[in-house]
């Protein structure tokens, strides 16, 4: 079944409003989730609506927060976020970042005692329409072994970056530092098949195919798999989200981040506050004429996208392109839904004494 | 045959000096390759310097350079390096990020017109001194297919971050964002041995074992190694830093990035200047207070160092100990010297009237 992404929205926008959030605030998260299921990062849209609901009522999310100013210099900050949704938090500190770009040519905004911020390349974003290059990263729940471990100690830690161009889209790229995401482990759990090797690993650290091993106790892998493939490039990656997000904002890192399920309760001895976010943003114009910058874009976007392909497989894609052509079918023809997230945002409906029905406009 | 280090070093010293560096700029890149020899990047070190001399010969790189500031804003600038070396112009520019970062919290500096840098690590570790973050990237000959394609349209470009702790050494994660550098190749070469699945293709873009794919007009793979395994990840760090260290400074990009080796000629129509570099360097205390932020370090390196190891497998690295251990091990006992390396330093030293005679610090 697909469904109106505006008619998500409003919903998702609904339900953040009945938790207390301020219109402007409830507006901004629905957003973010939203461009999340037009993107195809079903894992982090309107199906997630309902875990910050439950963070929410444990009193692990702030309704509304008071986004306080640690520390500052001419081009970086740290936020504390109240416990705001990272949904939230993360505009309001990607926008500190560009107004610092603004003054000084770049900007770097570090933030901590936050919640889960949705896709990291929604925030990254933001710098584009500024003629601005984007940087987010975010730290979360630890699923991730380092090479050669089998203690779960990071999270799945993405990078997203966006830098403009001029006549072509914008170069957007919003990866987990894992060989996946754990959202592809779930596809594959729904349709009952094995996961490639070098996705994940089972309780006692050895390979396996098994979709289900991370709800075994397993971990997922860093990018690269296993260390002849490169995995501890993936683990560095990874610790370095871990590091920029965390130990620079005050948030807490490696094995204490608070899971983001609210039925697994956060570490006892916190050694920060909530989990911790990190946005950047250059001025292209600090560098070089924007207008040239963006002409050279346009040439590398356009040389890339002529390179030679194998036999067999597809042309070559610019970073932000899957996700770009998916959001023009969804805008149009809806965003597929799973069963399942229908009754659990029918469940939140009854909760707020709103109304869920997309059938009138699927 | 093991040679020390500080005799390597002298003589690389000398050589550039021959070449007519000026004696602190070619001690600063003797040190450079030096680094390189000791933490065990064999690639990048003394063997690398008769390419800098054919280089030279060429008129491709410049031993008298004038850095010019192109442009700045107080926490960026590009500089023209002037197709200096760029293991002058790699610290010259990052001590500028450094100045930026003492006067507004962070600098980040753009270089185009440079020539091969040596390892990306040793330009990230200076800001260590300093109680700051460093990070530092340069774009490569272009040796790398992006995902699905068979052109070779990228460099090895590698990604450097140090970060500094108290107690503990510093966190330096230094690596090439393809599964491997091009030097793992070389010794499989020597070795007569095949490359593990995901190194490498062949001409036609087909999976291959063949450790000489490569210089059969195959490529190197990004890291992740196949679509399934997340080679797009690999591919977008891989661009970032091509656009990063070339479209943002004017430097050339993509396939235009000139080859290091001489017998091969830069590519006709170039799109910018010599090849490009890109540093950074965040003040810890532009964020909290560095002696609060480095006993974290601290707590997050012995907490990852006490990570429970998978049977069979090595107690978990911290990114950077291999190359300490290394450097260790090597200023007391010697660097390792290849027959075919001390030949071409002998030949060096003929060129240039110099003495190359290591068996008597053997």
């Amino acid at each position: 079944m697909k469904v109106s992404s505006e008619y998500l929205k409003q919903f998702t926008q609904d339900v953040f409003e009945r938790m207390g959030c301020p219109a402007n605030e409830a507006e901004l998260a629905a957003d973010c989730l939203n461009q999340a299921d037009l993107r195809g990062v079903d894992s982090h849209g309107v199906a997630r609506l309902s875990g910050y609901v439950r963070l929410w009522e444990k009193q692990r999310l702030n309704a509304t927060p008071q986004l306080k100013l640690v520390h500052e210099t001419p081009s970086t900050a740290v936020l504390d976020a109240d416990l705001a949704l990272g949904l939230v938090a993360g505009p309001h500190a990607m926008r500190l970042a560009m107004d610092k770009a603004k003054q000084v040519g770049s900007g770097w905004v570090a933030v901590k005692n936050s919640n889960h911020y949705g896709i990291a390349g929604y925030h990254a974003m933001l710098a584009l329409e500024e003629d601005m290059i984007g940087i987010s990263m975010t730290n979360a729940s630890p699923l991730v072994s380092p090479t050669f471990s089998k203690s779960r100690f990071l999270g799945t830690n993405p990078i997203a970056v966006a830098i403009p161009a001029k006549e072509e889209p914008p170069f957007v790229m919003d990866m987990a530092t894992t060989t996946v995401a754990n959202g592809k482990l779930e596809v594959l759990q729904r349709k009952g098949e094995d996961a490639p090797q070098g996705w994940a690993q089972d309780k006692e650290g050895n390979p396996t195919t098994d979709a289900f091993a991370l709800k075994k106790g397993g971990a997922m892998l860093p990018l690269g798999g296993d260390r002849e493939h490169g995995s501890h490039k993936g683990y560095c990656l990874g610790s370095m989200v871990d590091i920029f997000t965390a130990v620079l904002s005050g948030a807490n890192y490696g094995p204490w981040v608070p899971p983001f399920v609210a039925f697994l309760d956060p570490p006892a001895n916190p050694v920060g506050d909530g989990i911790g976010h990190f946005f950047g943003a250059f001025r292209i114009d600090a560098f070089r004429p924007a207008d040239e910058f963006k002409d050279h874009m346009d040439n590398w976007i356009r040389t890339f996208r002529q390179a030679e392909s194998v036999q067999g497989q597809p042309q070559v894609l610019i970073p932000g392109d899957p996700e770009r052509l998916l959001t023009q079918e969804r805008q149009q023809d809806g965003v597929p839904m799973q069963q399942a997230v229908i009754e659990d945002l029918e469940k939140l409906a009854s909760k707020f004494e709103l109304t869920f029905n997309p059938m009138q406009y699927a």
